[in-house]
């Protein structure tokens, strides 16, 4: 059953024409919307590996002024070596600062108490001053807190009396 | 239309309820995957970033051994000042060698043709012993190669005679 335009009219006839292009418009969109989940997909790992990429260039950038200085130190010790103590102590500074605008700043443990999540102890020791279980020396130290650790302190423990 | 078990049977009644079913069924399909796809996006977006954090620590804690040894060679230099510049030479090829490590190895572009993707001029001069247009000083190195580049290097050119 048609109208004078040819479209489908009321009734069976016409209720079944208009399901199906329904039907087909709705499998259409599905397809669709499937083929867009495989390249988002696709894109997903893409995009995430660019990320890493573009972090990696960015961390690495900005440790070559610190490699200049060192050279630099290095240059001016063939002239004067008594220059060259507090040329390198800059140096490990503007390190040191390298590290605190990446989110990393070296963590002073000394006199806190051990916590294994952050600390590594490589030794312990009696200490009149110290709690037992705290901190009392700090060999190597951390950098970074919570998950953003870049390495636990390793640290030597208070003994209990 | 309906035969003894109650479905609908063939015909325009039967027909209909058939397309019906298979158009809610398409369209649940279609507005599933789209949830999905917009779960995905999220998702990858997360990963994304989570990819750039693990990457930005991944390349800083390589250069934890860089400062400990920066500072270990500022110990010693305390006890003896002589034996400081060969302890910061052995620092800088340990922070070059992390720069290998992470693909940006250092490039030495004397003697090679200007290319101002890879070089910036900071100065001529004439050089009898070099061509017109080739690098004959690099006064500050460049670290990488195409795209994985830190930084372009800083030159002085060959000037034509």
């Amino acid at each position: 059953m048609t109208d004078a335009a040819g479209r489908p009219g009321p009734g069976p006839g016409g209720r079944v024409a208009d399901l199906e292009n329904r039907l087909a418009e709705a499998q259409d969109l599905r397809l669709r919307a499937a083929a867009d989940l495989d390249n988002l997909r696709k894109r997903c790992a893409t995009q995430a590996r660019s990320a890493a990429d573009e972090a990696r260039i960015q961390v690495a950038r900005q440790w070559l002024p610190v490699i200049d200085d060192l050279e630099r130190a290095l240059e001016h010790a063939e002239a004067d070596p008594s220059v060259i103590v507090e040329g390198i102590q800059a140096v490990r500074d503007e390190a040191l600062g390298v590290l605190v605008k990446l989110g990393f700043a070296r963590r002073d443990d000394t006199g806190v108490v051990f916590d294994p999540t952050r600390h590594h102890a490589v030794a312990s020791k009696a200490d009149p001053g110290a709690p037992p279980g705290t901190v009392v020396e700090v060999v190597q130290p951390a950098y970074g807190d919570g998950d953003h650790q870049l390495r636990p302190a390793q640290v030597v423990v208070a003994e209990a009396d």
